[in-house]
């Protein structure tokens, strides 16, 4: 299983400092949460005697967007209570934040809000697998971790096969056998997601997953990661050129990251069976991020959560060249890159456990 | 809140690997575990339809010892399900990994056994304080953890106060007055650890918490960990004489740590209410340690986990320096050493939740 945690501490190039786009996301999805929770969530169907909410947030990485959700959430719960007249039956929260082994716990465990309303708990291991006890969640969050991959599919690297991505780093503007080889990946993927947490949430429980989608039937070089992922392509090959590094070393790298459409993804809940689908749409996220994300954020964002899979396979050396480079050509491009903020490319979904 | 981790990572001087006295311990507890399940756990006490066993190992550090003493309690757990003829409603299990914050939670999830036939978690905090939901506990467990005090108590370094600690490092050959500020700030931290457990173990559920201890009656200067501070104490004075560190260093040095007897536990645990006591006894454990444990290995064993709080105290410059002073200790008081070993010196306490 690969794994390529965020960039770890509190530094300039730290996910903890670059995640505004993510929290930006979180702040979307706040109101989605609170809705779902009000209108959705029926805490009758938990057993009478439940002591303990479990809460669970899959690829927390090191927080703090991962804090603000899990704090909504439980928010919303009480308010849930409260509206019922059950504050007296109120359980213990308990939340288990989930990530990578290789995730920086020790930073996620010291950042941890000493005043939280809940007893945490970290949960390392791949969200393609089984994590918890069965039926033990009551809620389950996901936010911009389901576009990793796996792994990078085999057909990729192999210069025999067609789908064989020389001189790019992603579907995005690629042949057709690319991108199917990242669909099919993605849903062979899905469905141990999906299998897992069928097995994992108790009947009743509700799952918001919040993940970079693409509206159907629109071209992958439109959506604002695809944008991103072609200019880092860009500047990769720029340096190829240049002889910095080589051209197979581009051909032999690729991201392994995915963004579905809604009609995909329903397919794929549909398919697994244990979920009714509670909502299941893209939102731009674009109006909601800070008029100051501009290229350099596009950079420092881009960083943040690259970094970690570019230096394993390129090394450490060309990644301040590289990104000064990637700078560059997000001003190039500044019309592409802010083209394709406006378009929805926020995939929420919502389910609920039969 | 004080915490000092034991040492990280897995060099020459990590805790992993120079915990093999506290290994030994585990050794030692497996048949008192194997026991205890087998003779005092009530699996029809908990809730008939209990999905998931939950374990808890309080101080667990970094592993190893913590992974062989938690698969000895699942299976133990396991063969009680199987004679009593309930296989088929054996639980999953879920284990609750706590220490500090500042543990190195990375390392012991990556060390993690991949075949681990439980769901693994990671719980930071003070065990003074409340870590798990309300009744969530079936089995605790905490081997040679309890013996950290939540803080030196501050008339140890009040040169005014007649428990000021001149000198030396411990309450070991020290005036009355110093043991006595070590025993109260004990009771206190104990009074808090079994009002949380208290509320955190289901009834019916067991803790079994492992120690230093030393036989009522005995003094402090005949226990193992008793000479081993002394030896401590007697090398940082040595260099305090020579100039490379002051006494006024030393005289504010204080380990926060301390072995209770048997009799003074048993009063907590009554204080208390919430625990009937199983069992409460000393055993030595000697013996059960390889013949090779020498001066170099018990120099090498309190490096292991003293080296945090000296390197706060006294500077990293000092530590080779002392360590290599303290194996000449080990040497010159190596009557004292082996004749403490020999010396009933390992407290198990077993609780069980009324």
């Amino acid at each position: 299983m690969e794994s390529y945690p965020m960039n770890g501490g509190d530094g300039t190039f730290s996910y903890n400092k670059n995640s505004y786009l993510q929290r930006a996301s979180t702040n979307v999805s706040r109101a989605t949460i609170d809705k779902v929770i009000a209108e959705k969530l029926d805490i009758k169907q938990f057993s009478p005697a439940l002591t303990t909410f479990q809460i669970a947030d899959l690829g927390c990485s090191i927080g703090p967007n991962t804090f603000l959700a899990v704090q909504n959430i439980i928010e919303a719960v009480r308010r849930k209570y409260e509206s019922q007249g059950l504050s007296s039956q109120l359980p213990d929260f308990q939340v288990l934040f989930n990530d990578h082994a290789s995730n920086d716990f020790n930073t996620l465990f010291a950042s941890l809000p000493s005043d939280r309303p809940y007893y945490a708990a970290g949960v390392p291991g791949s969200f393609h697998g089984r994590l918890f006890p069965k039926a033990s969640l009551h809620f389950v969050h996901s936010s911009y971790a389901l576009q990793w991959l796996s792994k990078v599919p085999k057909e990729l690297i192999d210069p025999n096969s067609p789908a064989f991505n020389r001189g790019r780093v992603h579907y995005t503007s690629a042949p057709r056998e690319v991108s199917d080889a990242y669909t099919s990946q993605y849903a062979k993927d899905m469905v141990k997601f999906l299998h897992a947490r069928g097995e994992e949430i108790a009947s009743g429980g509700i799952m918001v997953l919040v993940m970079p989608g693409i509206a159907n039937g629109i071209p992958y070089s439109c959506m604002p990661s695809g944008v991103m992922f072609d200019l880092l392509g860009f500047s990769l090959m720029d340096m190829a050129k240049e002889g910095i590094i080589s051209e197979a070393q581009v051909d032999s790298f690729n991201l392994p990251v995915y963004a579905p459409s809604p009609d995909e993804l329903t397919a794929l809940v549909e398919s697994n069976g244990c979920f009714s689908i509670e909502r299941m749409d893209l939102a731009a996220i674009g109006s909601k991020i800070d008029d100051s994300f501009g290229g350099h954020a596009c950079m420092l964002h881009l960083r943040a959560g690259m970094e970690g899979i570019i230096n394993k396979h390129f090394g450490s050396e060309i990644i301040d060249d590289l990104f000064d480079r990637y700078l560059g050509k997000t001003n190039e491009f500044s019309d592409r890159l802010n083209s394709s903020v406006r378009q929805g490319s926020q995939l929420v979904a919502i389910l609920k456990r039969k």
